[in-house]
């Protein structure tokens, strides 16, 4: 059943993913000619410069000719691994004008130029499949484009940059500073020599207009995702958090609108309950939780990056470009028809946790109180340590203006966590309280998820 | 770009998941529209008996006569829900033969006749889509076949029967018996009136076989599966598990031998490390491991059963058949080009937690440890407890035969962990303990997994 003209496929870059699907291509070859129905044959691998050792690929293959190589007609699936926009996107447009397929893992040139690059796959009649592109290994996109393709997402939740996840994995596990953490990360490999991209939320953000887009049949923009990093999380919020029973995660969150009108797309560091199964995602893993009306709650795990596991995740969209490739079927095409507006984040509803150094003496609290109210910010539990104190009280909900037993003088601590409220309303809650005389400053705040 | 001639879909059974996939049908009619490029329309519903009421199925749809629906000549895809072998082998038989294509979530019937349904399907130039068989709402079988297509997956080791995890999960945060779980089970709807199917793991071996088949390409029949339920697990076994650290679970394994020649499937308790994923799975839910070459660890959870979940992978299917309908593409065929043998039970390697009560006195450890030797098993820990004694000793590896601290007289708890070794050769040392004069009897056997 296996035809003896093999599909040809040209790599582009061959770094720590490129170097690992072009070694499975070889050493499972037989295993992906029975699977996909002919042979498949690795016809050029474009690199920036010779000279360096490529693996197992043999060197006449190799190339510093990109565009000879995806243009010279006879290539069937072009394995974009360059990354970053150009020659990315100029090659990829290039490949379907040639009338190959595309494989893609570039996540940067996905969440910005997703929708022209659809286009153009769809004008060829050919495939563009980017799996690799978000969490690594995990078999995310298709399930979210095709298991559920019948369902309705409400909700994507997920640790998908392992960078960071790695990283606040350290700060909690060891009580490390975040530079501490960094360093370490840096020297195992798992954070690169400038880690803007992976602290600052850069990454996350991409994957998250990705999964967006899918989840909501919606274009979202890298512009939409609302973005922050972890570069200023602190040991003490770390501890702050695990005292309160949870974990900081950097987190990316898709959320349809309860009215279902909008949707919204954000990364930003967030408290979650230890219960939560996300809370124990130790190291670089990965994993993300689905939410849909009929499915209910899905969770997806495993290495989102790493040269063989994205490699699987590119192999697997190679046989399926292959596959299509023989029986003339294509591959699932942009779904863009919901058309939903992106809300900036001002308008998701979030909670917070608020902790504030404050004056210690009676009626701080309820002052504080009545600035939360003013924003029609409503408290869910407030807890009050005078300075020196190890313990604190508790109140829930309307208690807190109860605060006759405070001290006096010195300095106290109060750490708020609110229902959900605007974000927007709760970021001025803060810039109140921050203007209060009795507020010293306000040592942290942070979003609480996964409640 | 929707076209206007709607694809027609007959939907056999409409019971609990039928009548959620018809609501569904209903009510996302706009989205299902869009994502597949026409809509979709419920043409008829056949069930067993009219009468009764059928959510919001339009009377004038249902019909008893299954085979006139199936063979009306104009049916783009038929959604098989009714379950067991006969009558829906010969419906879906029928309906390759029309030139329809089917979507089911028949696991029985896929583990018996899936290479002949296959084939009827190859013929007609159908679909078969079967991802509801297996875990419900999870995407698994299309992860395993198109996403891993690329990659080789090593082993499978999942919770994939939701009643049996339900009532392990209660016997072990309540401390019931087996019965007792199985009747809070029954009451909520967990295990039905005879739940036979579920606790003695029939339904888990069938889901093993479709994992096995689809996870190394080779036909894995449900008699190639080893199976064995939970009905002899007691109270005591899930205590004596949680103080060595473990859970004990229902669990599905299908595993590729060490030298890649063969492959095994099987269905059994095991004591699980407590912190193993899957030993926090609670109640109904499912989740499933999968361990690939280059991916690495993935993990899938979620729903393995229910109306509305089940519904979702069965229109998650209807959208890829419909699809493939309009652009004539085909989706994945059977593959099991690697055809592997299936090495039975005895072969493979497990581990066991043995319980003995035995006679408290100088030299039986040294006589039971003799009796693994004997057999060529390994001890990894032994733990012996005198009557009445709270504590005990823990011996790693090769102290076992140091026993003279043993008390004289009374009886006493020898409780023994292995290492790997044969099944075959596990079950002969058991068989051999038992009949000690010097062991009163074995209280229990568990193989340990997931370490």
């Amino acid at each position: 059943m296996v035809r003896t003209r093999p599909l040809k496929v040209a790599l582009l870059g061959c770094g720590v993913v490129g170097s690992q699907v072009a070694r499975l291509m070889t050493a499972h070859a037989g295993d992906l000619a029975a699977r996909i129905g002919a042979p498949v044959e690795l016809a050029g691998v474009a690199v920036r410069r010779l000279g360096r050792a490529r693996g197992d690929v043999d060197p006449a293959l190799v190339t510093t000719d990109a565009e000879s190589l995806v243009t010279r007609g006879d290539i069937d699936v072009v394995v974009e691994l360059i990354g970053g926009i150009e020659p990315a996107r100029s090659l990829i447009n290039a490949a379907f004008e040639s009338g190959a397929s595309v494989v893609t893992a570039n996540k940067a040139l996905l969440a910005g130029d997703g929708p022209a690059l659809q286009a153009a796959a769809e004008k060829h009649a050919a495939d563009l499949y980017f799996e690799a592109s978000v969490a690594g290994a995990i078999p995310l996109l298709r399930p979210l484009r095709e298991s559920l393709a019948g369902d309705k997402v409400d909700r994507v939740l997920g640790i998908v940059n392992g960078t960071t996840n790695f990283i606040l994995d350290r700060m909690e596990s060891s009580g490390a500073s975040y530079g501490e953490a960094l360093d370490e990360a840096t020297a195992l490999g798992y954070a690169e020599a400038d880690p803007t991209a992976d602290v600052e939320g850069f990454d996350a953000a991409a994957k998250a207009a990705i999964l967006a887009g899918i989840a909501f049949h919606t274009r979202v923009r890298l512009d939409d995702v609302h973005r922050e990093g972890i570069t200023e999380i602190t040991a003490a919020d770390i501890a702050g958090a695990r005292q309160m029973g949870h974990a900081v995660k950097l987190l990316a969150i898709c959320e349809r609108a309860e009215d279902g009108r909008s949707v919204t797309a954000r990364v930003h560091p967030a408290m979650i309950p230890l219960s939560h199964p996300l809370a124990s995602v130790r190291e670089a893993y990965n994993a993300v939780f689905v939410e849909a009306e009929a499915a209910g709650r899905l969770m997806f795990y495993g290495q989102g990056a790493g040269g063989a596991p994205t490699a699987s995740a590119v192999l697997g969209d190679l046989v399926a470009a292959c596959r299509n490739r023989l029986t003339g079927g294509l591959g699932p095409r942009e779904s863009a028809y919901a058309q939903l507006p992106v809300s900036p984040m001002g308008e998701v509803t979030t909670r917070y946790h608020v902790s504030l150094d404050v004056v210690d003496k009676p009626g701080v609290l309820a002052q504080c109180a009545a600035v939360f109210a003013d924003h029609g910010v409503s408290i869910d539990t407030v807890r009050q340590t005078g300075k020196g104190n190890k313990g604190g009280k508790v109140g829930k909900g309307g208690n807190v203006g109860n605060d006759g037993q405070e001290g006096r003088g010195g300095e106290a601590k109060l750490v708020v966590v609110t229902h959900r409220a605007p974000d927007a309303a709760l970021g001025a809650t803060v810039e109140a309280l921050r203007s209060l005389d009795t507020v010293h400053g306000v040592a942290s705040t942070m979003r609480v998820e996964g409640e």
